[in-house]
């Protein structure tokens, strides 16, 4: 009877994510879009055992991954950027998506414009979406966060960051989108590296920053369909010139 | 010497004055476009006294200007629609806007495309700060509000209002751009009647909303450059049909 209810469940899941993921190709109706659905993590960074364990190792001399600068002895690597887990690895940026497909299981989506479709918005902080992104010759990684910044009133921060130094990251341009019932919501900026850690990004809020109001306003049956492009500031530039 | 020092000071508000005009030029720097400086107004819909005036009003049965389909009996006739006074005025829709710069000295300005430039964004909650934009035949009310709707949070909001009714505000859209440092935000809407009331619009969020640091990021010098372009509905959809 158990094997039944749970097949039974399966199968509605299944039925379920079909039709989310024709409804986002209803919303970005332009052909080739690639829709992807993320389901959302609970963040282990935020809990409480972990926040003690990561304040201890900092008291011990063993700082968190943000704290890379002091933390790498040798400048060539680089730690997890992994934004859900405290992972004490660290490694060449070249290997850094493999680590994050391997280790985190991190999906990456390839093309040069995609659907990101975040599944349960409901789901209470601290909660992250996240995709790696491979483009114009590159990765990013998206990060969509839904954080209490202030008790009681979460807010989502979604930004997209270069899996690449800084200097390289300077050199893209990219654009979230969201657009639902006559209205369009796009935020465009320079990638930073993912070397200066989502964290900071979203606590500074330089980045697509939603109330829960706008955000059930773009959401379709508690999932957030945001588009995603990227473009090089070359060719960003180019057209401006025009 | 108080004349002197008087005389001064309007002259260094004039620089001042110039030097942002200048600046937002610079920032929207398409030809033709019309910057206009907007001031604060400190609302005092929101003050203490005038709440609680307006309370004792509602409880003896005079509704505040939002409940207007109550508070009207001629059915020709619509309150203030002025956002930072609690005014008993009520008139026919087609006066509002000489109502409003005559009684509420709100400027009016021409133009398909303008500028509207907010200055002192750094004043405390409730702040309004408030134009008219004629175009397509039409009049709209563009306002921008530091509001508290969290305690020690302020919230900038922004959108625009048909003063017309919400019929012929279906046939228009509203797109609200920031644009600086390599960072751009745009908003895109359908324009909400005047009737409907600008608090709701507010209170629902379904305008476009920025946080403290967001509203830094955009800001220069304490001022927030925000572009505004009216399109028609219909010509939109038949772009979108290209």
């Amino acid at each position: 009877m158990l094997f039944f209810t749970q097949c039974f469940g399966a199968v509605l899941d299944l039925i379920h994510l079909r039709f989310q993921h024709y409804k986002a190709k209803r919303v970005f109706s332009a052909a080739g879009q690639l829709v992807c659905v993320v389901n959302p993590t609970h963040s282990l960074k935020y809990a409480p055992t972990r926040c003690a364990a990561a304040q201890t190792s900092t008291e011990q001399g063993i700082l968190s991954p943000c704290h890379h600068h002091e933390a790498v002895h040798d400048p060539q690597l680089v730690p997890c950027t992994c934004p859900l887990f405290s992972c004490p690895w660290e490694g060449h940026l070249e290997v850094v998506v493999s680590h994050l497909r391997q280790t985190h299981h991190i999906n990456i989506l390839q093309g040069a414009e995609i659907v990101f479709l975040a599944t349960d918005m409901h789901l209470p902080a601290p909660t992250d979406w996240i995709i790696m992104h491979s483009c114009l010759g590159h990765q990013f990684l998206l990060v969509l966060r839904k954080q209490e910044k202030y008790e009681g009133h979460p807010q989502f921060f979604a930004t997209m960051m270069l899996i690449g130094t800084p200097t390289q990251a300077d050199n893209f341009t990219y654009r979230l989108e969201l657009n639902r019932n006559q209205r369009r919501l796009k935020w465009e900026a320079t990638p930073r590296s993912v070397l200066e850690c989502v964290d900071s990004v979203i606590s500074d809020g330089d980045c697509l920053v939603l109330n829960t109001s706008l955000a059930q306003l773009f959401s379709d049956n508690g999932s957030l369909a945001i588009g995603i492009a990227i473009t090089t500031s070359k060719v960003h530039n180019a057209e401006a010139e025009m």
